[in-house]
């Protein structure tokens, strides 16, 4: 399959780039490296890395920033972070991506284990992981040719405990190598409108 | 209890409105009727709003605008609807109201049967409706002074169904009245973090 990996440099991306490379022809994406750059909050760099890339089998994202902050410092402005980047960037990557991938092609997404076991400072993430979850279920009904949406829900990566380790106490934490496994599961297998969670 | 009731003219609202006003004092708002007015989408008017009316014991918002539209034809345009209004407008009432709410108060939100159970054309109300459960759940965790903030999610309600009936073909309407008990549920219980289902 020819395959679009965007955040293809991050912690997960890495991985997935490893569990993937070995079977099929990956396309890398990201906001400043990668064989085409897009920004995931502006969707004119995503329609434009989709025109120069062509016609697609798959296309995972493993890329999506989202605000962490106290609720009592937490803004709209803070919360507009995360709707325009990793919620609604990873939707325009369907919108848009539709018109460019083969029929029984495949969209996954990144969202993650806060939508259900919160910590402090997370509700950012936790609205997104939420939204994204509901959406791929949704979006799984309606996406014509067969296309099909998941999403991945890794806890906590091994790779990025020296950052979030404060922040994740008592999180048991997931090897960026098995998280990578749930996105093959979603490119190579067929299931659709599923959250795969790795924790 | 003195509660603010936003939404209070609506189907939902005045069910809530009949089940708590022979206990409590409401204050109703609504974009254009009511004790005072606001617009969901415009922090301004929900701060101007809560200014108006002073301290207050709980708040209840039965009001939010989603697109609906199949999602072949959906747009970023057509999603920020609804995280600016149903999603936002009920975030912006926690942050903006954990000011004016008294201790042990509360705030319940409305989300919707669709984040688990997807119609077709619902892929924006489902979006958010994952993202109001899992900040509830989250924001929960964090708020102070034992404020509690929960979501009721109501299937589609039986004297709604005039307009959505051909949406929600083998739903089981709820009556307005039902689903109003999971309002009260929330207001006068002391959980908090939960979505309370009534389908």
């Amino acid at each position: 399959m020819k395959i679009l990996l965007v955040g293809a440099s991050g912690c997960i991306g890495s991985a997935v780039a490893a569990e993937l490379s070995v079977r099929h022809e990956l396309i890398t994406a990201g906001r400043t490296s990668g064989d085409v750059t897009m920004d995931l909050s502006d969707k004119d760099t995503i329609e434009a890395a989709y025109k120069e890339v062509g016609s697609l089998d798959a296309v995972v994202c493993a890329a999506g920033n989202v605000t962490f902050k106290p609720l009592a410092e937490m803004t709209a402005a803070d919360y507009a972070v995360g709707l325009n980047d990793k919620l609604m960037g990873q939707v325009n990557l369907v919108l848009i991506g539709r018109k460019f991938v083969a029929d029984g092609g495949s969209f996954t997404l990144t969202g993650g284990v806060l939508d259900d076991d919160p910590i402090v400072e997370g509700t950012s993430a936790s609205m997104v992981n939420g939204a994204l979850n509901a959406f791929a279920l949704s979006a799984s009904i309606e996406l014509e040719r067969d296309l099909r949406v998941n999403v991945v829900s890794p806890g906590v990566i091994t790779e990025a405990l020296e950052d979030y380790a404060p922040y994740f106490r008592g999180f048991e934490p997931v090897p960026a190598a098995r998280a990578a496994l749930a996105y093959a599961k979603s490119v190579e297998g067929k299931r659709t409108g599923q959250v795969f969670r790795v924790s």
